[in-house]
């Protein structure tokens, strides 16, 4: 019996989507079973078909349910791999095939933790697939020739809408599109800090701005931000010295430490930036990217001053590979910004942004999200239990409540994490060592870790052989 | 009877798909006809049946022959629009439905002469779509992840291997894949142009070099290029006087005015670069997009002296969706602009990357560039014809040999290009004024007429119609 509430915040589809999901996952829809015609369904809830269609389409997506031609759409035989992964360990539902795999696994000669991506058996291929197809038959030529600078303009509209759904008040008008994030930030730096200007950000920060500052011959000055968050005040003090003119950070699962950015310090942040008409370019990659609803609201949602620019993208999260990101920024800056797109690269391929407006429209690129999001704190979770059995009093560690890192500190009477990363290669692991987040090579004794590259007896195996390095070191 | 020859510089395959092409186009293949299966014309011509095959694939991507399931290849019923549409006046070959769409022609309430690109009908849409399926099948999600910042490696290769067949020796260690040529142009001036620098170029050059010298805040000097060439003694008293860090130009068919550096030019430029150690990018974006076989060695090809970077791409001349161009440079420069790269979007998207190197490696690209090249060739000569027809005595304008312009000169007592432009819209007819094509707004009675976007019955009514606004200023 499917029970529907028109109250949630969840749409109609979604909720439909989350049903099915379950009913098959949990093993309640079998294998071949064969879903109701969507007209049926829809008449027998009161619901458009469309919601019927909507959800039976990202059912498809995520490899829960496949269509037979004239036939109808059916619980697949075999459920994709990223579920049967995480399910191996989740006790509550085990294919049959699933324990023979876990007895035969061999481990890979060198399991890398260092990655700054999602691993590619997470990408939708078969979404994208039709998502490509569906675009070159609607538009055929139109979508191998030049797009607007700005960006195609239906994507700029559900980038807009997707905003207003996480409290940011964008007009289409404000949206860039770019060749991924790292280009939003990349626009929004040049467009804002004139050669040899000073660029602020937080220690540690995304390695790709630092990247940005060396490329650019900025200087990169820095405040750093500790457990217990950003020093606030010496942040004013750093500001009233040196007047920069941009402050970089990344809000929310900052890449390294999975770390957020208090509500309380979000709003003093804000403060400040109008106190001294400081920019801040908030970088929010991984924002939605969440595992316990830990999400907060963007400075550029909070933000009244209209000095916050905002850079985001599908990059981390989804397909890294169609480099589609965007800027949001302020009627006042967004000619200037365009301007800079328009000579970096004309405008990003209009066909990839044309697949990716079909993606979000249809609730598929979302749909797919939860799925990957579900695997990732599985793998989160399996990742943390091995450090607890292994470094547990020795070695600290972060608890992420999104994002795809944590952050671990082993004890400074020991190896340096360049030390221990020779060994650790030696062993078969490897790991990102904390000094490259840092423009002042701090963070000497930290390693950032990708959870979301293995299924977990891979992680513990990974976990295993770093352990045994740093005792050997 | 087909007769081919081992040794003409066109592979087999191009010269069965040139065979195939005059038979249906010529009409002795009729519509429906059914081409030998590909083994048996492989073994009659003895010749490998791939060549055979990528023939066929040729054909039926550019709309020549269609495939029917286990029955085998046709003759197409229906002539694409992109050969009937020039066929139309070409006299010898009209299809029975044609003369019909001449007489109940209507023209579009604005014809626009101005745009900067081919016409999105001249798009290769099976042909791409073909390769992204492939692409998908072949790879899953590695499409769809990241790439190298330098590019994906078999379309590096892909690139090398096209340059050598045109005199250049390349290793595909020095392409860096970039997002379109325009990127590659960017880049390179970041990597060599110092903030404040100097950045000398042609008068006239290209549009999107000037906006990269507005955008990095560079200085623009320019030396003029008239009928007789680049001013070469001049240029050498610009180089003693201003010491400029890099001279950017386009060789072959120059945006705007569809010039070609002669020969001799090209070896003196070569020699003063040597001389005072002047680094050249050469932009080589309609090189082979030729009608008339004018295309010379590109300056990369005679450079002995390591000082020329080159810059092309597939945007110009059939692909500008995919955003695909490449930079060619020195092994010394290579990682310095890689570096670039990383910081202003991290890589190319990977899925447009592989989707090209199939085109390339297929031979299809190539194949369609042949119908696009066929088709503007027969739109230059129309809109040649047009100007003869009305402004004959009274306007001047070249006749490229190649690329997608016509430069025309209007007299210099009468209206200015700005004042005649307000006119011509009025009348529905657009075109780019000489002065955008100048840093220093020379060139005010000159036009850029795009040839390549309609068919000769419109570009003779754009004609006429901009004819009329002339008389009228």
């Amino acid at each position: 019996m499917i029970t529907l509430n028109r109250d949630a915040p969840e749409t109609l589809y979604q909720q439909l989507f989350n049903y099915f999901k379950e009913q098959i996952l949990s093993g309640a829809m079998k294998a071949g079973k064969r879903l109701p015609a969507s007209r049926a369904l829809a008449d027998e809830l009161d619901i458009s078909r469309t919601s019927v269609v909507n959800a039976y389409d990202a059912l498809e997506s995520a490899g829960l349910i496949v269509s037979r031609e004239r036939r109808g759409l059916f619980v697949v035989d075999k459920l994709p791999i990223l579920y049967a992964e995480w399910m191996l360990s989740d006790g509550d539902f085990i294919p049959a095939a699933a324990s023979h795999v876990s007895e035969s696994q061999e481990f890979p000669s060198l399991i890398s933790l260092s990655v700054g991506s999602l691993p590619v058996d997470f990408m939708p291929v078969e979404a994208m697939r039709r998502a490509l197809n569906a675009v070159l038959d609607r538009d055929a030529g139109a979508a191998l020739g030049y797009e607007p600078t700005e960006g195609y303009k239906p994507l700029r509209r559900a980038i807009a809408d997707q905003l207003h759904s996480r409290g940011m008040n964008v007009k289409a008008d404000e949206v860039l599109v770019t060749g991924g994030c790292q280009q939003a930030i990349d626009l929004a730096v040049q467009s804002l800090v004139p050669p040899n200007g000073i660029l602020l950000t937080t220690d540690p920060t995304y390695i790709g701005l630092i990247d940005i500052a060396r490329t650019r011959n900025l200087e990169l000055i820095t405040i750093p931000w500790s457990d217990q968050g950003i020093d606030l005040a010496g942040l004013e003090t750093l500001i009233q010295e040196r007047r920069p003119h941009l402050f970089y950070l990344m809000t929310t699962f900052l890449n390294p430490t999975g770390a957020v950015l208090s509500m309380q310090q979000r709003r003093h942040l804000l403060t400040l930036a109008a106190t001294y008409q400081l920019p801040i370019l908030e970088d929010g990659v991984y924002d939605g990217f969440d595992y316990e609803d830990a999400g907060l609201p963007s400075l550029r949602a909070l933000d009244e001053s209209g000095l916050v620019l905002y850079a985001s993208g599908f990059s981390k999260t989804v397909v890294p590979g169609t480099r589609i990101g965007y800027l949001i920024s302020s009627p006042q800056l967004y000619s200037r910004i365009s301007r800079v797109k328009q000579a970096a690269d004309v405008c990003t391929p209009g066909l990839n942004q044309r697949a990716m407006t079909e993606l979000l429209r249809s609730g598929q690129l979302n749909a797919h999200l939860e799925v990957v999001r579900h695997a990732c704190k599985h793998r989160r979770d399996a990742l943390l239990a091995a450090l607890q059995r292994y470094a547990s009093g020795t070695w600290t560690w972060t608890t992420p409540m999104g994002g795809l890192y944590i952050w671990v500190e082993i004890p400074s009477n020991g190896p340096t994490a360049v030390e221990l990363l020779q060994k650790a290669a030696d062993l078969g692991v490897d790991f990102a060592i904390g000094a490259s987040f840092s423009p002042n090579a701090n963070w000497p004794y930290h390693l950032r870790l990708n959870f979301s590259s293995y299924a977990p007896p891979v992680l513990e195996e990974g976990i295993r052989r770093l352990w045994t390095a740093w005792l050997a070191c």
